[in-house]
């Protein structure tokens, strides 16, 4: 069961209530190299990223942020941190969102003029708190995710104060069990929705392990309104992460699924050179068809009838099943042809 | 809190109970082939994979089983469908352990045979139940999940009646979903140990993510006594990804762990080549160290404190942490040797 929570827009795109749970991802580049930026935007555009978040650190990238903002085919979200005045820089360049961090922005009066400014213009703004940049001293006797929930409280409750209420909150942390400890408490002291990540999880494959632990975790628990895989990698792997994630919990579609046996000494048939060259075609297509490439009798016809195109190998030839009925039989050397054959003409 | 069970021995490792939870791969040779399996088994062996299972699919197998089973360092597992008399003969080639499907070999008589030698040995059985091969007309009113339970339960109550407890319990399907219900639903209806794993999950980065979802909110609720992930590729991959899902909810310690930022706009030094380089300094290093290597001021200082050494970058500069304490700060040219000795002395 989905929380319940009270939807914020982001340049367009719906964040919680019933909203399907939106992938987002943040640009590596130089915000001040305008060229480079934009295109790596266009790249996590490719991959279906839904909003993207760029680093305002300087001047000079805020400045460059207002024409992002104008050539940018996605929502854009301004990371600020130290300085409340490039907030101001941010809105001003016209940012779909902002994203503070109040570890290191607290101080009332810049936090009060920065929502007032984001208030004027209805752009939300992302609490962010990070394990790595909770001041040591704030309330050092709690655990580290009421550390997390505590920090974040404060901000929302001063918000509220002002009368500001188009919030989104994130509480990370690298340890898997503090996040979803931090995420799970405050889920039900306050009614916004929740970005989730795992923070710093580093490169693949190890990064997209933890992350997929920790956000398999809280989604399947119904928390997480907007996702963001953070991978020391392309950004682009972080948007197909995020999708992998979601789709494993028949939280969204995108794109193709397969399913393929890991291999093991009953396969007469070299299986992970097909699913390799299957994974290639499938890359290129859009529409989610599950497509199933099997090595054996024991699960093989099973998994394969359950897919929308299924290959079931036997000793020599293969068995190929669309939408659970068998439709031909091919010699070895066949298969990949025509299996491929079947994909194409089903994604058509 | 993880769910009590009633431990099982399986060539001298235990599953089950206390015990910390097993890590275990399956060989993707022809089991025929002595020598590359017991190539692959020692690669295995290598990564820190406690237990595997080899495919027994015929006479030839099971006669290789024998010398597999005497030469291997780490307990056999042998994996039996539809034939029960593979079952006898990998039982007297010497087996540690039998993984028998019921939706193949469930006939009253054969199964008794099987158990009467297993129990005799003190051979524990695994009763690998897959949405894959379960019979279609097997109680299709129910939900896919009860109905790989109920299949279960139903071999679970034969075993008992012969007084055979030597049990282990494995529900797999590809779906997420249903294979938590499964698991959820059989831990509180039997005692014995859970193998856990999501079955024919694919390709990494793909099978990494969907495995590490699944396996990931299991062991999160306490559910899985030993791990099995499936990939399509070298098992040498399950291992290491097993690992890393076990260390990602700190149940298991395996080598080390780096927490790396995914780099932003506001990275002054080339963070990712430096993790990149770190990744393969660590992959020598058996010793649970901790490193991290932080782009920026944000949450550098604060991850690199906490972390056994710890790089944190400014604008030209970083600063190394050991344990907490600012060791050194070094120009940007020097930041890799200095950090890569750094480490090798911890874990020396």
């Amino acid at each position: 069961m989905r929380r319940p929570s009270k939807p914020v827009t982001v340049g367009g795109v719906t964040i919680g209530g019933s909203s399907p749970i939106v992938v987002q991802s943040m640009t590596k580049t130089d915000t001040g190299d305008i060229k480079a930026t934009l295109k790596q935007i266009e790249e996590l555009r490719e991959v279906g990223c839904e909003i993207v978040r760029v680093a305002v650190p300087n001047d000079k990238a805020a400045r460059a942020l207002a024409v992002i903002r104008e050539k940018s085919p996605l929502p854009i979200i301004a990371d600020i941190h130290f300085d409340y005045r490039l907030a101001l820089d941010a809105l001003e360049a016209g940012a779909d969102g902002l994203r503070l961090n109040p570890g290191n922005i607290s101080e009332p009066d810049k936090v009060a003029i920065i929502a007032r400014e984001a208030l004027q213009r209805r752009v939300p703004i992302r609490i962010g708190v990070n394990a790595g940049s909770l001041p040591q001293e704030f309330k050092p006797e709690l655990p580290l995710s009421e550390r997390l929930v505590e920090k974040a409280l404060e901000q929302i409750r001063f918000l509220e104060a002002l009368g500001f209420d188009l919030i989104k909150v994130s509480l990370k942390a690298f340890d898997v069990p503090t996040t979803v400890a931090a995420y799970r408490s405050i889920a039900s002291k306050m009614p916004y929705p929740l970005h989730i990540g795992i923070t710093e999880a580093g490169p693949p494959p190890n990064g997209l392990i933890r992350s997929s632990v920790g956000l398999g975790i809280l989604l399947n628990e119904g928390l997480g309104d907007t996702i963001r895989v953070s991978l020391t990698a392309h950004p682009r792997e972080e948007v197909t992460a995020a999708y992998e994630i979601l789709k494993s919990l028949n939280l969204r579609e995108h794109g193709p699924i397969l399913v393929s046996c890991p291999v093991c000494g009953r396969a007469e048939v070299d299986i992970a050179a097909i699913a390799r060259e299957v994974e290639k075609v499938l890359l290129k297509i859009e529409k989610p068809i599950r497509v199933a490439v099997m090595g054996c009798v024991v699960n093989g016809p099973g998994e394969a009838k359950e897919a929308d195109i299924g290959l079931a190998c036997g000793k020599g030839r293969a068995v190929i099943f669309k939408k659970g009925t068998k439709l031909r039989v091919v010699e070895e050397e066949d298969i990949l042809s025509v299996l491929v054959n079947e994909i194409n003409a089903f994604s058509a």
